[in-house]
């Protein structure tokens, strides 16, 4: 059985529409998945007629979201196209949860444009969270070379370090090591941990935060799930010595920690996973990219590794569930 | 004219003495240049027997360092190796500071060593800027493919950004900018600045300096020296399209947005250079490396790299002054 898959169309004024249309163009790869577009068809229609596709828009297997009144702009950071981004992300978590489908992957949205629509959340991650009633998710960046989950998603750099705590870094280091089991189909996870400070906080010289959170939090982990965690190393090193190898997921604390090495290494390849979730959800590692709307120049790639990622971790998810009848 | 280097000894239980035995064991590679080791007589002893080196120590080019009679306990942290790498820093900046030596080439300090010893300094570079009276320097790594210079050197990550200011970025940059013109011989230089925060703050959603702080600091520098500055840029995408190609600076805001780039790109051949000082000092691109002191693992790749960066910034200089008399 092909996996179920919903594709959100992200923000229509961002590329979202045209990576989803090339994709969709593309039929020896759509035929292997089971997917519908969330969107309103005149979006789709929009850039289709703006490339001159020979796609067929009314063929394509979608749900309908209100806002086909919305002109499209492509660049425009805007209140109805902020709402045509969530309320396809409301539908398309409604739908899973109700099992009808089995994945999300979702096009990017403008934070921005989200929140002058009126939904106020940070990002995709926590939006999915809370829509999910799930207290704690992560986001997990995954590329075959290296793979890293995070402690905090994008807050300003200032409030990054008091976001942390030892609780926080046990519930998510948990999720990770149970996701790297699922959705990944690793028996024995092997997980290094980063520091927060420079040197690894040099015993407490450059900030305590490994000595009073992270170390206190890996102990806990250790005990409790016999994991097999490492660190927490300093970053710099950690990753120039290209430590990752050695283990299937590295721990970052924020986001440059994680994303400036992931996409070094990744490229335009990586995928953003967001686990903990009932569903799957992956999405391509970029933004709306509202430079390049409307210009026919944004690449499909990373939503194809988005789309095989989804496809992969479910399949992993459903022979755990064979095997593990508690699932 | 030779020039006139000063290597200091650093931490006499980390690997300093290990990788300065190495190189002056190089004679075809020592011969370009006027090396002076500062240091203690019996550290050199200690190692150089330990390792049974061929190396003759009392004909090494020396200044005398008193010492002599603490212990090598090679991956200790203890406040007489402090005390020892104090001094020898302290030597060498009062004979730069003389015209008596062109540069200093520091290997590498334990700060908590160094703490211990009352030398009450967050590094080299904070010790270097006071004894030499500057009000303001910069931290610059230096490689042939990629060179970042610093806002801040290794505060801990919670006080990174109550660290910066629009002045700060003003003398910064300013020092960078005079640097590559100076030191590194390049006549318009073309400066690329990261914001700090993920996605460049996305318009002030995601934290506000680069509106309040780094923008400022760039029109301002825009005006004052002309200069070709841009950004502020998203740092992960930055450094995975290898924008930094383009640039013959990238000035970041903290260690760890710096350094994993660098340290990725660079490996073991990066120099740390300090900008602002009337004398040039380089250092390689690794700590004390307690771990493995005493156990002749160390490589001295680093130091030369160290070596060779201060020689060809000294000869940059000379070039510039005598071009432009009034320097």
């Amino acid at each position: 059985m092909k996996t179920r898959i919903l594709l959100t169309i992200g923000d229509i004024n961002g590329i979202g529409p045209e990576i989803i249309l090339k994709i969709l163009n593309n039929s020896n790869f759509i035929s292997q998945y089971d997917l519908t577009v969330v969107a309103p068809i005149h979006a789709l229609e929009y850039y289709s007629g703006l490339y001159n596709l020979k796609i067929n828009v009314s063929n394509i297997k979608r749900i309908e979201i209100e806002g086909n009144h919305v002109k499209v702009q492509p660049g425009k950071i805007s209140k109805m196209s902020g709402l045509i981004a969530g309320f396809a992300i409301q539908t398309a978590v409604e739908l899973c949860l109700k099992r009808k489908y089995d994945a999300i992957v979702t096009a990017p949205i403008s934070k921005k444009a989200l929140n002058l629509a009126g939904f106020n959340y940070n990002g995709h991650t926590e939006m999915l969270a809370v829509l999910s009633k799930v207290k704690q998710v992560v986001m997990i960046m995954v590329h075959n070379k290296i793979s890293i989950g995070f402690a905090s998603t994008h807050p300003p750099l200032k409030n990054v370090t008091g976001i942390l705590g030892k609780n926080l870094l046990v519930d998510k280091i948990s999720i990770c090591y149970d996701s790297i089991i699922n959705d990944f189909g690793i028996n024995k996870p092997r997980i290094a941990v980063l520091s927060l400070n420079p040197h690894s906080g040099e015993g407490g010289q450059i900030g305590d935060e490994e000595i009073k959170i992270i170390k206190p939090a890996m102990n806990f982990l250790k005990k409790k799930l016999k994991a097999l965690l490492d660190g927490p190393f300093p970053s710099d090193s950690y990753f120039a010595n290209k430590t990752y190898n050695k283990y299937h997921l590295t721990f970052a604390m924020y986001h440059d920690q994680g994303m400036i090495p992931f996409k070094m290494v990744a490229g335009a390849f990586g995928v953003n996973y967001t686990a903990g979730l009932s569903f799957v959800r992956t999405s391509p590692d970029h933004g709306t990219a509202f430079d390049i709307a409307g210009k026919n120049l944004a690449s499909e790639v990373s939503l194809i590794a988005a789309i095989k990622a989804a496809d992969r971790i479910f399949k992993n998810r459903l022979k755990k569930k064979t095997k593990n009848k508690y699932i």
